[in-house]
This record gives C-alpha cells, sequence and structure tokens, in this order.
C-alpha cells in the first residue's frame, strides 16, 4: 500500500489534499499486459469458429460492374461469402439525406457500386483456416470499369477532377469534390490587418500520416439463430461500434451485443466499424461464429488515417507584439466519404492558444481515392497549429520578441473565445507558456554546429459524453467497478483512483473492469481524452452512492439516525459519539445481514471537460549534407487540470509527443501515381523507434477544472499537436531554413537547404 | 409479442391482473441453446491453455504414505503437477476448528494424508493435451496403506467401524463415524402415543442417488502473475465457487474472478468446488490457462450425491384419523467428509404437510468411505417423506379413511409449526390435497390386473439469500438486465419478466444476463428454489428504481414537479395534465440529454420464501412373474405461490417428477464389497428415460406468497419428494405389499412379492 502515500512532488504545485489521486499506484491491467496474458480480440477462439478474409478494390477509383460469387459460393470448403448486398438496404427509408447517409456508411464496409481506394472491401468469404479463406477469394469474380482517381487535396478539389460521389454538387464549392465548407469569422479583418505593423504569410502542406497502433482491427461475431449477435473486437468504444454494427446490419441496437477486448492502441483510429459487420454475416450466413484481423497492409490501406493538407495563414502584429488579425485558410481530405476529415476540431485548436480580435478561418473538406480519415489523437490540430505556430515563431524572430513572450503577449484567458466561438473556462495556455519560459530547458546553452532550438504550443478541446460507472462492495471490503469506457491508456486505474480517493481505500482493493453493452449501461466511446473525467466523475458519484448506503447500514446497526452518521477517510462516524466509529472493511462485512450487498451506481452526462494547453521545447541537429533532423533534447508541458495518476500523465505527454515528431520528420503516405500506397509496411511507413528519440521530458502543469470534482480536465492530445512547429522552428533556429511542408524528411532538408540556402 | 397477451387459464385460478407474469415467453436463451450455440464451460478455450487430468483413489480408505511426484515432473510433457500440498496451508491457523474445518474442504479437492473413497483426487498433471495428461499420471507414485472401510450408513454407525477421521469423538453418539446427531422435540411423545387407538411403526432404507445432471464438472482457470485468478466453469453459484475456491487456495475473494457459464443441470450438485481449484494450481504453476473436465466416471466416482439412509417411523392415530404421536429417526451418509449431510432440510421436511402435537425427530449423520454428498434437489427431504408418506397411507388403510381426507384430517396451516420448529406462513398444504382430491386422475377408474394407485404428499422449504440486479435502459427502449442467478431452469426470463411487468414493456424487450463476480453484485446460489423469489424481487425493486428515475427526467423534460408524475403501464402520465404523456421507448431515447443513461439498482436479501407442497398421484402396473413396475399415469400437484412462467413451473415440476420415480424405483449406487462403485456409466446407473415414463401431468396451485411483490414461493424441488411414496402406495395397492427399500427394482419387488405375499 506503499503507492497510496507516495507524494507528488514532481508534479508540481502544492502538496495535495488527496489521498490517492495524484498517486502512482501499480495499473491494474500491468502485469497481464506485459506477460502476454491479457486477451485482446484476436485471442478469442470460440467452438466451431471459421476464418474470413476480404477481397479488397486493386483500383483506386472503379465503378464495380458486377460481382459474381457463385464460384466461391460452389467450392466446398466455403463456408459462407458477403458482399454489400448483404448489409442493410436503404429501399425503405424515405428521407433522401437519411438514405444517403446509411449507403455510405454502408459502403465504407463493404462497395457496392464504387470501390472508392485500394483497398477498399468489396466481398469476403469465411472458410475452416484463414488460408483457405485467403485462396478462396481468388474465387470471387468482380468487373470493374476502371476511373481517374485523385489522391491529394489540391487534385481532388480541382474544378475539373474526377468525381467520386453523385451526389455532391459540383457548384457548390468549386469543385465536384469538395463536401463541406465553414467559416468562423469575427472582427473586421481588414481592420485588423491595417492595424498591423507587419503581416506574414504562409502555405503548408502537410501528408495524409496513420495512428500506427501496434494492433491490426480485428472482429469476432456469433450470430445466434435468435437474432442476437455476438461482437467481440478492438475498439475505443463498445457501444459506438455496436451502434454502428446494429445501423450498417439493419438490426436494433439492442439485438447486438459488443464485448470489448483489450486493446493495443487507438488514438482515434478504432472509433469505426470495419471488419465487425463483415463478421456478422459470415456469421449469420454460415451459422459459425466468424473471426477477421487484418494485416498490417489492410490497416494502412484500409482503415483511417488523418487528413493530408494545405494551409494558408496570414497574420498581422503590431511591432510591440500584439497580434491584429488573423486569416486561416485549411483544406482537409476527408479520404473517400464526404464528412469525415476534422475540420471542425481544426477550427477549435487553430489559434487557441491566443486572444486576437479580427479573425476569418475558412475550413474546406474534399473527397479523393484514399481509405475514409478518420479521428487521429487531437484531431485537425496538428496540421493546423504547425501552420500558426510556424508563423508565430517567423513572427517573433522578425519582431526580435522572445516566442515564448510573443505568445504570452497575445495569450488566451478564462473568457476570451477560441476561433470556433467556443468561451475559454479557467484553461491554463498562460500557465503552460510560463512553465515554458522557466524551465531551464529553454535558457539552456546549446552546443554544436547545425543544432537549434524550437519551441510550439498545442491544444486539444477534450470531450465528454454520457458515462455509467456501476460499482459492487465485497464482503472483505473491496470494490468491483464495472465501467463502459474501453481503457486504452490506463483509465481503469485513473477511473479507480478516484472512486478509491472517496471511499478512503487503497487504490489496491478497487477491481475495475470494463462491461460488454450488455452489463454496463451507455458510455460514450474513449476518445477526445474524456475518460478521466467522464467516467473519473461518475466513479466519484458512484462512490458517494455507496458512502451514503453505508451510512444507511451504519444506522440500522447503531440505532441511530443516519442523519447523524458521516463517512469520511474510509470509516463511518457518529458525528457526536466517538466509539460508534466502523471502517470500510468492518461495515463490509456486515452487508448480506443489514439488508443484503450494496452497488453504487452513477450515470452522468457531464459539461465542463475544458480544453488542454500544451507546449514543446525541440532542440535539433540537423545534417547538412544527408538532411538528416536528429533530435537531441525533447520538453513536453501540458495543463492537465489535476494529473490522478502522474505516470500515465506523463506518458501521454511523451507518446503524443514522439507521435508528433513522427508526424513532423518520418511518417506520410507514399502515394503511387496509380493511387496506391507504396509504403505497406512499418518497414516503409517510418515511425520513430525509441533509436530515434531522446527520452521526452514531461512537465505537468496543473490548472485545476473547476467543472470536475478532482479537478481533471483531459491530457491525451495536446501533446502531439506542439512537436510538429517546434521541431520546424528548431530546424530553422539550427539552419536556417524554415520548413512548411511535413514530413521534414532528409530529402525536404536537404532541398530546402538547396533551394533557399540559410536566411540566418 | 403475442405472448404477453396470451392468457394463462390452464394454471387455474383466477384471470390475471398482470401482463407478463403467468404467461409463457419463449425464454431468452432457449434458441441457443437447442441450437448448440450456448457456451459451457468446456466450450472455453484460451490461447496457450492447457489440459489437466486427476490421478485417484484406486482405495476406498487409505492412508496416503507418500506421493512422489517427481517422475512426472520431469517428464518433458508434463507442464505441471498439483498435490495438497499445493493448496492452502493450515499451519498458521490458531482456531483449532477452524483450522480443522479448512483442512477437510481442503482434502475433498485433493486428498492429503488420507484418502476416503474410490476416486478421492489425490493429485492432477497438466500437458498440451487430455491425452498426454492422462498418460502422464502413471508417473506420479503414490503409496498407500490399505484400510478396512465402510459404505452403508449402518455398517459406519457400528462402534467398532474403521474410524475414517480422527477428530471425531467415538465416543459422542455411540461409534467413531457417527459426525451428527440432532434432535427436535415438543409435546409428550408418550401422551400422544398414549391418545392413539393404532401405532404404526416400519423401517425404511433408501441407497445413495446421483443428481445425474447431463454435463460433467468441469473448470477451466487462468491464474495471472499479478496475482488475480479466473475461473470459468459449471456451477450453481459463481459467488459461492469463488468464495470456496478462494478458501481452498489461501487467497482473498477479491483476488478471485469467476466467470459463469451456462449450466447443463445442477440439482444441488454443482455447489462444490472439485476442478476449479486443482486448475488454479496447475495454471499458477505452468504459467497457462489448464482445463480440466470429468468423464462420467469421475463424476460418479467423485462428486457429491446424496445420502443413503436408515429411517424409522412409529406414529399414532386415533381411529377418527387425528394423527396424535410421530417419533422419527433417521441416519443419513456424509459420505467421506462430515457435515455433508441434509438432516437439516430433512427435518424441516419429514412431517411439514401436518400438525401433530407431540413429535420426536432423532437426526443422525456417519461418514463413510464414499464422496462426500451433495444437496439433491429438495436435499434429504424425498428420503423422510418417503417414509412418513408409506405410513400415512398404511394408516388409512387400516382405518378405511381415503388417504387424502386422512391427511386433511391433519394438514398443516399458517402458524401451525413444522417438525424444525418454524413456524408455517402462508403455506398451500391444503390447497394442494384439495386439488389433488378434486382432480379427475385421483377418482379415475384403474382397469386391468396388478395395476394400483398411490398419492404422497412433498415438500421442499425454499431459500432466500441476498441478490443483486442491475439494469440499463438502451435508448431504443430495450432493458439490459444483469442478475448473479445462475440460470439453470429459465430463470432469467421468469426474472426478466418480473422486471418487465413493472415497466410495462414486453419481456421481449428485456435483454437477461448473467454477470461475473466482477460485475454483478454478490448473490446467493441458485439452490432452494430460490431465484424467482430473491432475484425476481430485486429485478422488481430495479424496475421500480428504473421507473423512479424517469419520473424524475419526465420532470425535467416537461419542467413540472416529479411528484405530479407517475409511472404506470409502460408510460410516464402527469397526474393530471392529460396532454403530458410518453410512453417508455420514447422517454429512453431521451437519456443523453436529460442527465446521462438510466440504470436500475436492487440489493435485497429478502426474508419470507414460504415452503413449497406437492402431491402425486402416480398409477403403476406390476408385473408379479419379473416384478417389473411399470408407471401408467402421474399427475403432480404443486403450490407455487405464483407462477411467473408457467411453461417453466410445469417443466420443473414433470422434471422433479421423473427424479422421484427414477429414485423410486431404478436409481442406486451399486457398492462393490471392495469399496468401488460397480455402476458407473449412465448405462449401469439407470435413469429414466422418456421411454420408462408417460407424460406427467402438472396441476399448478396458486396460494400467492404474501412476502412477494407477485406472490412467488419456489418451485424446484418438493415435485421430487412426493413420487417415492405415491409410487410405493401404488406397489401396494396394485400388488398388496409394502415396499420399504429403495429402488423399488424387479428383483426387490419379487422378493417383496415371495417373501410376504400380498397383504391383501
Amino acid at each position: 500500500m506503499d503507492e497510496v502515500l507516495e507524494t507528488t512532488s514532481e508534479t508540481g504545485g502544492e502538496p495535495r489534499q488527496y489521498r490517492t489521486v495524484g498517486t502512482r499506484p501499480v495499473r491494474h491491467d500491468g502485469i497481464e499486459k506485459v506477460t502476454g496474458q491479457a486477451q485482446y480480440g484476436a485471442d478469442i477462439s470460440l467452438p466451431g469458429m471459421l476464418y474470413g478474409k476480404v477481397l479488397r478494390s486493386p483500383h483506386p477509383h472503379a465503378r464495380i460492374v458486377s460481382i459474381d460469387t457463385s464460384r466461391a459460393e460452389a467450392h466446398p470448403d466455403v463456408r459462407a461469402v458477403a458482399t454489400s448486398a448483404d448489409l442493410v438496404s436503404t429501399d425503405g427509408i424515405d428521407d433522401a439525406g437519411e438514405a444517403l447517409a446509411l449507403k455510405l456508411q454502408r459502403d465504407n464496409v463493404l462497395a457496392s457500386d464504387k470501390a472508392l481506394y485500394v483497398g477498399h472491401a468489396v466481398a469476403a468469404v469465411a472458410a475452416a483456416s484463414p488460408h483457405v479463406a485467403e485462396e478462396a477469394l481468388a474465387l470471387i469474380d468482380v468487373e470493374y470499369e476502371v476511373l481517374p482517381h485523385v489522391t491529394t487535396v489540391e487534385s481532388a478539389m480541382a474544378p475539373d477532377a474526377p468525381a467520386l460521389h453523385d451526389h455532391l454538387d459540383p457548384d457548390a464549392h468549386g469543385g465536384p469534390n469538395v463536401s463541406v465548407h465553414e467559416q468562423h469569422k469575427w472582427g473586421d479583418l481588414e481592420a485588423g490587418f491595417a492595424q498591423a505593423d507587419r503581416v506574414f504569410e504562409r502555405e503548408f502542406r502537410t501528408k495524409t500520416v496513420h495512428q500506427g497502433y501496434v494492433e491490426p482491427q480485428n472482429g469476432t461475431a456469433s450470430w445466434s439463430p435468435d437474432g442476437r449477435l455476438t461482437i467481440w473486437c478492438s475498439s475505443q468504444g463498445h457501444f459506438g461500434i455496436r451502434d454502428s454494427a446494429a445501423k450498417v446490419l439493419g438490426v436494433p441496437v439492442s439485438d447486438v451485443k459488443v464485448v470489448p477486448m483489450e486493446i493495443g492502441g487507438g488514438f482515434g483510429g478504432k472509433l469505426k466499424v470495419y471488419l465487425e459487420p463483415v463478421a456478422a454475416v459470415l456469421s449469420r450466413k454460415s451459422g459459425h461464429p466468424v473471426q477477421l484481423t487484418m494485416s498490417r497492409t489492410e490497416v494502412l490501406e484500409a482503415t483511417g488515417p488523418t487528413s493530408g493538407s494545405l494551409v494558408r495563414i496570414r497574420m498581422g502584429v503590431t511591432n510591440e507584439g500584439r497580434i491584429t488579425a488573423a486569416r486561416c485558410y485549411f483544406a482537409f481530405e476527408a479520404g473517400a466519404f464526404p464528412g469525415a476529415s476534422p475540420i471542425q476540431a481544426a477550427a477549435a485548436a487553430i489559434l487557441a492558444p491566443y486572444q486576437i480580435d479580427n479573425i476569418l478561418v475558412d475550413a474546406y473538406e474534399a473527397v479523393d481515392n484514399k481509405p475514409m480519415t478518420s479521428a487521429y489523437r487531437a484531431p485537425g490540430a496538428p496540421i493546423v497549429v504547425f501552420a500558426v505556430e510556424s508563423v508565430i515563431d517567423e513572427m517573433a524572430g522578425a519582431l526580435g520578441i522572445d516566442p515564448i513572450e510573443l505568445r504570452l503577449l497575445n495569450v488566451a484567458e478564462e473568457g476570451s473565445r477560441r476561433a470556433d466561438g467556443v468561451m475559454n473556462g479557467r484553461i491554463g495556455a498562460r500557465e503552460t507558456m510560463e512553465a515554458v519560459r522557466s524551465h531551464p530547458h529553454y535558457s539552456a546553452p546549446l552546443s554544436g554546429e547545425n543544432t537549434g532550438r524550437g519551441v510550439g504550443m498545442g491544444f486539444c478541446r477534450n470531450n465528454t459524453g454520457p458515462s455509467t460507472v456501476v460499482a459492487h462492495v465485497l464482503d472483505n471490503g473491496t470494490v468491483s467497478l464495472v465501467e463502459g469506457s474501453v481503457d486504452i491508456g490506463g483509465s481503469r486505474t485513473a477511473v479507480a483512483q478516484q472512486l478509491a480517493e472517496v471511499l478512503g481505500i487503497p487504490v489496491t482493493d478497487v477491481m475495475p473492469s470494463i462491461g460488454d453493452t450488455d452489463t454496463i449501461g451507455y458510455t460514450s466511446n474513449t476518445g477526445g481524452s474524456g475518460v478521466a473525467f467522464k467516467t473519473g466523475y461518475a466513479a466519484y458519484e458512484a462512490a458517494n452512492d455507496i458512502a451514503g448506503q453505508l451510512v444507511q447500514r451504519a444506522a440500522l446497526v447503531w440505532d441511530v439516525p443516519a442523519d447523524e452518521i458521516e463517512y469520511a477517510d474510509g470509516a463511518l462516524r457518529h458525528r457526536s459519539d466517538p466509539e460508534l466509529r466502523m471502517g470500510f472493511k468492518e461495515v463490509a462485512g456486515m452487508l448480506a445481514d443489514t439488508g443484503g450487498p450494496v452497488t453504487g451506481r452513477a450515470n452522468l452526462n457531464p459539461a465542463g471537460s475544458l480544453g488542454s494547453y500544451a507546449a514543446n521545447i525541440v532542440d535539433v541537429e540537423v545534417d547538412p549534407e544527408t538532411g538528416k533532423v536528429s533530435v537531441l533534447r525533447v520538453t513536453i508541458f501540458q495543463d492537465v487540470g489535476t494529473a490522478i495518476h502522474p505516470s500515465y500523465v506523463e506518458g501521454q505527454m511523451q507518446g503524443g509527443s514522439a507521435q508528433g515528431l513522427g508526424w513532423a520528420l518520418t511518417e506520410e503516405y507514399y502515394m503511387g501515381d496509380d493511387g496506391r500506397l507504396m509504403n505497406t509496411s512499418l518497414l516503409d511507413y517510418r515511425m520513430p523507434t525509441s533509436l530515434d528519440l531522446p527520452m521526452i521530458e514531461p512537465v505537468i502543469v496543473e490548472v485545476p477544472n473547476p467543472g470536475h470534482p478532482f479537478g481533471v480536465k483531459g491530457v491525451g492530445e495536446a501533446n502531439i499537436v506542439s512537436p510538429l512547429a517546434a521541431v520546424a522552428n528548431a530546424i530553422h533556429d539550427a539552419v536556417g531554413v524554415r520548413l512548411s511542408d511535413l514530413p521534414m524528411s532528409p530529402a525536404t532538408v536537404v532541398k530546402a537547404l538547396g533551394d533557399e540556402g540559410a536566411d540566418a
């Protein structure tokens, strides 16, 4: 139990009044995970289970003239064949918009009339072994009419681009593939620029990147003849998977049970259904459970990465450093289906660290022949914040103002508004900037040639949503906690800590588990850094519910009115009679005889999760000959509200920084002219490894959230945002070139040095 | 949804005021079970799973001199070996009684110093296949010192019998193996017999019989290196298995999670741990999940059947039919370990249908060299009630009083006391007898030679205990119901009906499931016919909890005070404004926006389950040459309180009668002189099949229980009690011999006819 006594002075700030919150217990699932005993989706084995494989389009854009499954169906080893025709039909739906939305959602699972990207699922078979299933795919005859394709946002937005979808109006936004345009504006942009002494304008391009989770998508389904379907899968939210699968299959949500398995990473990429409805159809048709698992190539080719983009930033500033106007334009790829890109989240983030009186943000989305994009950690924010933070760095250099000072001169505060119009609550932008400024890294001398230092801010709005917690008291004085939030980054322990805090018991006496969709009440996805906030809040409420019931039991045992009893510090006490005292374990042992077991419960949909601000200091060394950028030192700062489990908070900050550094330097979807992804393995899709990065030093900033009982804000995302510009700014500091296209690969650096030479 | 509109007139009584209670919906688990998709313990498959086999004693009684596992441990195919030394040690326990109790509980799982029956588990091995494991058992060298054995209660009780246990005082009850003596008495026995005009006295013997569930015991365990153990098994109560396994393994209950699989029958025989702790030890030692499954021989030789017995009944009666005194003596086998026999339940049942002013009941238990007995449907009651009901039949014949009239002259009523002193609540003994008397079967003519009719009463007290129900409202207006009661006979639907009744929704809109020990709060075993009572009551409370929360939501939506809103007939209504009305589905769709999901919860330990009375009318034909007794017609009557799902109630009544008929006529542990069970397969252990029995007609009697919101009493057990004497009485009616030893096999009948000839 020493972990509950450990101090947390490394997180800064005042000593805590908490017993468990802010400590660093061993995570409940830790040993099972490091010893390989934790059960992931591909570990499920059911009696009579078959294996499925998916036939995928070899073309980036093609009309599907016909799919002939007869040879496959006739083969004795093939137990079932699935096509889009086995999924929900839109025939009976009167509302055209609704029918279209359903068709698009369905067609991403199995294409009906068109294949929209290389890897787009077209059909699937089930057989007794995955090898037989894979062989049998050759027995499905698909006739394609190949169409011209586009795989960048700029080519997709051209008025003469090949149109992916008939329903998009080619005249609405200037091209047949432009699917969304949103605008945010206030103030007087012209006047703002007129007030400026200097105006800076730059254009940025980023490539499609993938979340790169270790565990591929998988789905196992068993569809009982009674109509109830059970799905086991890897997801960031089994309720969301249930709802999507039910929709695509055309069945009520109450006919579907989704069992959450452990998840080997998601980062936003495991919110959508891919294999689950296919497994379900194959199970229904074969009468057996069916399991599908993606290869790495399938993951990269056919699950949602984030958007490639074009961003243009124009900002005006006075010589004193007051930013007077910002004109932002960005266009994101949606991939194959419209509405998938994170332009709203990007609009929230783009200017979030600052108060600027005159702004105009134009956000565009276009579809192209790549897999439908998915959320990726702080969706959209890294792209647009990379651009803004690069411009601000340029601005600071030009004005001769320290880059953090310049930011502090314009810092967003409680009551100011983000570009998307949302009013800030008790945010920690200033505290984060001040933590950077006062950190030794910021003023440490740089040594060596071609070395440089950059800083960048990051932001991500944190989400919330409905959440359910149920907790049962065991008679040995422990508590089993059932929650609906999939645990990706250690949240089951962070939630258990919040329950333990209220009850005054060691967190090791709480056994957290994630209930399936039949077992626990509706709980929204594990995304938007929301779990420690919303499900932690629900755990707090459930614990208080338990405490209230224990007071009633003590009233029965002591034969005194309940309002004379209080629960505090893990014990029941009579307010005036010091003789009357019972510890949690003691009363837990009396439950059967005082009315039965005790179950605590909470159902919430709490508002007020607030946003999180991050900042990175990055030191790099650039090899001017090869263009290789070596990352020498990284410090990541983030305001997380209150750090429930500082080790996980630090892990999130380090992990996000690592992903941001990979995005900055090495990761990209490298598309061939034929519309195929060229780097379809993790050997070629270059994520940073431990050999590529130094130890990343996390500095937790705590500005507690007044809307949460323990002050939680959320921690998972803003930390991926800040590294991108920090690297670009460090490269500029090192070799004097300002890079505006990601990734800043050796070739890009060499080219920039050759094109421009150093500007300083 | 037609099932909720179906009438239930066949259950007799008034038309119901209920919408769902009393109807016969398809059971939620029905289709999965009949199509083979339901998951039983042996269906579990885990990555890296090993298989275990148990080495069992070939001797009925032997000192274990040594167990040498070194050859097995050295074999490359053996992954782990377990002996009793791997289970909990009693060394540190100061309380001698506690240490002894723990030793005995442990030694039934794996013998330490002594093997007490043929089949007693001595060691176990785990290997990659069950066949390799079985072969490897030969590598374990056990040195036994064989001791003399006893396998009947009478020989076990002899003062010079070989002693099984050192701790039993040979002088306490007249022999070294007599482990318990309990006595119940009131009134003045001498005076009672003095008031009698006639006294009847007989002696009865019954054999050990087994529950005969279809699914053998199994256990799969995965012991994580973090100390948490997960067990999958077939049981009548996963919380009980958790508690027992934790005790035998010497770990806290909170370190053990037990996942209930579907159960292929239990009848009381699946309350104890056998394989689960062995699988756990093998998992801990091998680092892999381990699965064990019993063969049928292992089930019969090494799991708990019920006791063989000796019963003596002496009863006095006036010529008018008033029973004035009853002197009862019975002695039950406990099998290998003391305290296992159901003498208390037998004492509750023995005279339960009657009010008798002067009684003395002496109940004895003795240990012998057979497997430790377990509960078997109405534990103990069939044995002793067989005796009493035979004597009452003899009495009625001698007095010339109709046997049901004689019973009605002495019938137990509310306020009278059972032999064990418990005061009767609103019982239905009279109504059950009256239903027999007025049933056409009772007065139907018998045709044919050597045919006869008998009646017998049955009783079983119904148990209760703690129970937890949690229920989550889905946004499509359905409800997922999580309970802790293992469903053996359809209880998940009977519980769901009680929830649906309160909410006014179709039972098909309720998805019931059984939570594991981490997922749901403590719930006592599925036994004593208690689930429809206690967990049904909890479902009622959870539904009311939901209704109350929905009222709060409606108050929010309508902006009116909550106390102006009522929930009834599946809808929320404003008490005075008829415009304000919302159905359950409608409000369910609004939950996320009105505060989050809604979860109902109930924790109960309700008293007042009352007892259940049954009666059988049985017609038989006896072949005097072969002794074969053919069962021609059977009617079973039972007061069940309120029949929640009449089809399951009828199924229980029919199933119990079938088991009672098997016990009466064909089933027995046939022990060799060497102490071995001779009939170790279901070919030789003769349970009745559908070819042996006629359709059994059930007649539900409903005397609602005022202590339950829907009047439930419990239905699973009293029906096995009444057939035994009914058959004996019918045989007497047919051929004039009164049989007092079970089973009334052809040989027994022929012998009786030869010994006595017909007495009428």
